[in-house]
């Protein structure tokens, strides 16, 4: 049998972290970016605070802009939102030699990012994301999506940006939902790698204290992802830890229609599920969940959501890490330490 | 500056080309996957004739199979039949730990490995190819894509298989002009980058010896392609040669509508075109178009297709390759050396 080998190499980018970044975009992409045309994508949320900015710092470099909105919120994260970037992208005149922004949360980065990736069979793209969220987690690490009508992030692509800006000034006008919508996911991030991140979290003082010394847990944020992302770029396995309360927190957000909770709302109450379950196989330390609810409280972020047995394990079903007969869950070994752990779908029940 | 940087790893994969290794498909795909659920997309063309061959291999072999056909043809490359697919593969309750098998031509392959590439982010899958332009072309590099009113294969990825399974057996069964619109592609490997293929294939006696040879021209193919993907997989500067031809031949393709010509015909026609436009600028040795035309008419091609300037010009506005206001054109430095050469759109005109 005759037979070949094919092997193929990789790529890298960097992450930039520093108030009133957004104001030097232009010539921070100069540096990556030697193309004339940037389309923008935003949301109608976004558009007024922020657009203008970059769009002017983009210009002030010698770029040729346009600035694409489309309506702010989860249904925008669709296959009809998609075809209407792939839509103007294309009149724009866009080409694999030129550059698209994602300027915004979660859900422009993400629905952006998937436009990027698959039109002309991939863009180059930078991502600026605005939200705690997105500063922290959906603009590092590649992953972007749109949904589906049977699940969320169900279609999508790992498609590395070739930078990320990230402006912790931004967060300055988020409302304090949103803010705290971030929040569960930075906690989670010490609650999987860093025991210190954790404790610095549960010694913020109060808001003023938080923005002081947010420009550095974003970086701490970053650098954890950088690492499991590295190790674990397409999610076979170590990169799971990343997903510390969210199998519960999916079924959250399923149950209630991604509507009555966000997502770090849902994250949060996922999370003191998964140290509850920890608790009870005897994987983690009595109190933990405890200590969760407490730093949860702490941020405005609710402890504790109503959802049935069904709704979970049903779920789990179409979980994306699911294996099929197997669960995998994340729980904690101790603060600081996430562990992988399998589980039959029935064993899951049966707690 | 906070700053951080990403890097990520790369792939490998194997293509194994045989006589009679439909039958032994189960088996070299129980060394790269060890999972449970595989879903074999092909065509209403192809279905009868070895959908039941795959199915009991892999059957064989004690996976959970399911067989999804869609109609035969170019109309199936849509977002349409992406749809389809992605419901009748949740339906199956695929999940990244499961395989998807393209069982077909570069239709299948194509809209398979899209589907693939972007269902959950992502799912494994291996391409087998059963006719010679998928076998020795689409299938091998991981170019995956779906159709967009606004022009051919304008949504995809760079997706690779984990495996090629080549049957050169398969093509006994394909009509000579599927067969011929093959052969274009295997002579514009020989044109590009090996001029010992191409003057094997100018000695071919007949049918029979070419099926004789087969086998081994096939292997020199994806050989010739393996080098040049492994150097360039994103399409950004040597991989480009492989698309001698391919910009005129998009452009007639688009002209007749995708209906009047095959791809092969059109690229073979799009060569010649290519041939007599180095042979203008002085770059290409007179006589090649010449030679060209020779071997095409030996492999039932054609060589002469009706096209005007404009419509040239507009389809090269959007093809892929364009980079805004230059036009890169492969030529050839002479049979067996591909060239890359960069035009203002106006240039091209004037010749």
């Amino acid at each position: 049998m005759k037979s070949l080998r094919v092997n193929i190499p990789s790529r890298e980018y960097n992450i930039y972290i520093e108030n009133g970044l957004l104001n030097r975009c232009g010539e921070l992409i100069s540096e990556i970016f030697g193309g004339e045309k940037i389309a923008v994508v935003t949301d109608s949320n976004v558009f007024p605070l922020y657009a203008n900015t970059v769009e002017e710092s983009l210009e002030k470099s010698g770029f040729n802009v346009t600035v694409i909105t489309v309506p702010a919120g989860e249904k925008s994260k669709s296959h009809k939102y998609l075809g209407f970037l792939y839509d103007e992208l294309l009149k724009f005149g866009i080409t694999r030699t030129d550059l698209i922004v994602a300027l915004g949360g979660g859900v422009v980065g993400d629905l952006t990012g998937y436009a990027a990736a698959s039109l002309l069979r991939g863009i180059p793209f930078v991502q600026i994301p605005t939200t705690l969220l997105a500063q922290v987690d959906s603009s590092v690490g590649g992953k972007v999506a749109v949904n589906l009508p049977q699940g969320k992030n169900l279609v999508g692509a790992f498609y590395q940006p070739k930078l990320v800006i990230i402006d912790p000034l931004c967060l300055k006008t988020l409302s304090p939902r949103v803010l705290s919508d971030g929040m569960a996911e930075v906690i989670k991030y010490g609650a999987i790698a860093d025991e210190k991140l954790f404790e610095t979290l549960e010694n913020v003082r109060d808001t003023d204290d938080l923005f002081e010394k947010l420009g550095g847990i974003i970086y701490e944020c970053c650098d954890i992802k950088r690492r499991v992302v590295e190790e674990d770029e397409h999610d076979t396995g170590g990169r799971m830890v990343l997903n510390f309360g969210h199998t519960f927190g999916h079924a959250i957000e399923k149950k209630y229609n991604y509507e009555t909770y966000t997502h770090g709302e849902a994250v949060g109450a996922g999370m003191v599920m998964a140290c509850g379950f920890g608790e009870k196989i005897g994987l983690t330390p009595q109190g933990t969940a405890l200590r969760m609810t407490d730093i949860l409280k702490k941020y405005d972020l609710p402890t504790e959501i109503e959802i049935g047995k069904d709704e979970l394990t049903q779920a789990m079903a179409v979980d994306k890490k699911g294996d099929g007969s197997m669960i995998s869950l994340i729980l904690l070994g101790k603060i600081g330490r996430a562990v992988i752990k399998k589980f039959a779908k029935d064993e899951v029940r049966g707690i």
